[in-house]
């Protein structure tokens, strides 16, 4: 055990060399080494146990190369039970949000993986911080951008990373058009059309509650607007924003469908479209001198795409969300910076809440 | 000439016979046969000889089997010169801006089509409508309702015919995308998305002088806009929209690009682009059931796409200016309804101004 731990203190020693340059740095993140010890894998505890952990996180955790299902977080014990059995997790590892706490006690439990509806968020991510636990934390980061500004900074009190469940940004097709962007490839971009929709059935569900930080904008908006920042590099200025539903009698508090105009820096102009009622998933983007397209472009599996100049976007992927757990983890073991810290959901939150003062005064609004 | 002339009576008889259900319509178009012979090809003549007339009219009328190239107005004698000549249109044909009206004793004549700047339409289709002749209109229509209806007006009262160059509509591909709206093959529309621009390089053009009705919105724009009316099929009721530039030296008038989202009747969204410094050019839609593609959705040539069934939209097309004559010749000749008469003209120009007016509002119109 101690042998490893000097092996990780020394990749350590490696990495704070590398970033001698950048102090602040280093005081932002990790700097001080916590008393664990290197692992070959880290452990994962997923806190909230719905769809997507159970039919997409469980299953990337089976494949993960850096981090395994460690244990886990439910208020529903047959939950616990079921999960206890299928994934054959020591029941010491199993918390109910009532004892979560005491995870910080707990050795075999590296990060906590909040999988709660939006609203639990900050206070999740801050116990999990307080515990001296990593986090992982779905998107949408938070509803607001307070939350988001409370969970980095109980994140960097606490001396953890904090990575936002942002599976896109770690799938090599969405990356490839980030680079175009970077690269300049096709020139500026000029103009961007991203939408992300799907039409939900469900009449009772989180999505559908503002308590819980529902609304399309925060959950699939949030890749509609994705596609329009990675596809610029930049972050928009200002937005003119519009909700509306055509099922009134399921979205009475939230919006079923949202639709914005960005505004960037450079010149560059975005329209996002996102719904609960529509079937939809593809970006464009017209550049000075080309063009590239994505459909789907932000999926699960099988985002594609092609550009002008016959470029094919089309690489395999086995999982999304294990590769974006793997890559988060060796961030964490090499202590390098997250390809989606939580500065990168901040930034996100804060164009949600303006768009939804954009809708509430019906004029636009600058970020 | 008797003979032909009694043939057409007689083929009018037949049509007045085929709409007795509905007098109203005579009563609008054409109601009192005017004494003009029928003939095998109607005469048209371009009035304004730029870029659209040269390139794409007057070869369009080469291969015309309704109408041919029978006359020219122009104010430039150089431009009269060498047209008389590549076309061999007799000097009696030929008129200025001065003495067009004297055109009402040309039989030769049958048609006049304006193609000068927007500003200009009201004017020269009123004299043309005055002057006992049909009229093609060029889009956009004109600059104002009121322009519209004064001439709409104009030609009914007139009894001529009025038709609008939305060569699109006359394109086999645009109507594949009307016709699944029409008959419902995906369910309903949901969301729409069109683009329509281009970059251009020019800096002294009409399109750039709001006095001669310029602006993108009107010119490109109108085929953003269409999209959505005939993906649709339906017309929007309320606006939202954002004008802006990259180039203000240049477009210190009017604006380069606008950006706006329609609200529809069933619920149906749609987000529009047009713009003079982007090439863009692409539909689209989102259906309950499905989807539709196209790319370009708006050229002159090789409007193509496909649909979520498999179904590939890409008919060959000789000329869409030269259909588009042809067919409302036929109109004329059978006094059918024309495919896109003012009135079309007119449902579009009512959106253009309710987009001009929440720009300068900052707020969504109803239409």
């Amino acid at each position: 055990m101690q042998v490893e731990r000097r092996d990780f203190l020394s990749k350590l020693t490696l990495a704070s060399a590398a970033l001698a340059g950048a102090p602040t740095l280093l005081s932002n993140a990790w700097a001080t080494v916590l008393p664990r010890p290197a692992k070959e894998k880290l452990g994962v505890a997923l806190v909230g146990l719905g769809y997507y952990s159970t039919d997409l996180l469980a299953p990337a955790l089976q494949i993960t190369e850096k981090c395994y299902l460690a244990g886990i977080v439910t208020g529903t014990p047959a939950k616990a039970e079921a999960w206890k059995k299928k994934y054959n997790i020591p029941e010491k590892n199993i918390y109910n949000y009532q004892n979560f706490d005491k995870i910080a006690d707990n050795p075999d439990i590296d990060i906590v993986y909040v999988v709660l509806p939006p609203s639990m968020h900050r206070e999740y991510v801050v116990r999990a911080a307080k515990a001296g636990k990593h986090v992982f934390c779905e998107k949408p980061m938070a509803p607001s951008v307070a939350d988001c500004e409370a969970m980095i900074s109980a994140c960097k009190s606490n001396k953890v990373k904090l990575a936002i469940g942002y599976r896109c940004q770690h799938d090599p097709n969405i990356q490839a058009f980030m680079k175009v962007a970077k690269d300049q490839k096709f020139g500026k971009v000029k103009m961007i059309t991203s939408a992300a929709g799907y039409f939900d059935a469900r009449t009772d569900h989180w999505k559908q509650k503002k308590a819980l930080g529902g609304g399309v904008m925060g959950d699939m908006g949030v890749y509609a607007l994705q596609g329009a920042r990675l596809a610029t590099g930049e972050e928009p200025i200002s937005v003119i924003a519009q909700a509306s539903t055509t099922r009134p009698e399921i979205y009475k508090e939230v919006e079923e469908t949202m639709m914005f105009m960005l505004d960037f820096p450079s010149g560059a102009r975005a329209s996002c479209q996102t719904s609960y009622g529509i079937n939809m998933n593809f970006l464009q983007v017209n550049y000075e001198k080309g063009w590239l397209k994505m459909e789907p472009a932000s999926a699960y599996n099988g985002n594609k795409g092609s550009m002008s100049d016959g470029t094919i976007i089309d690489v395999p992927i086995k999982s999304q969300q294990a590769k974006q757990m793997d890559e988060d983890c060796l961030a964490i073991i090499n202590n390098t910076d997250l390809i989606a810290p939580g500065e990168e959901g901040l930034r996100d939150t804060r164009v949600v809440e303006a768009i939804y003062k954009s809708v509430a005064t019906g004029k636009s609004v600058k970020i």
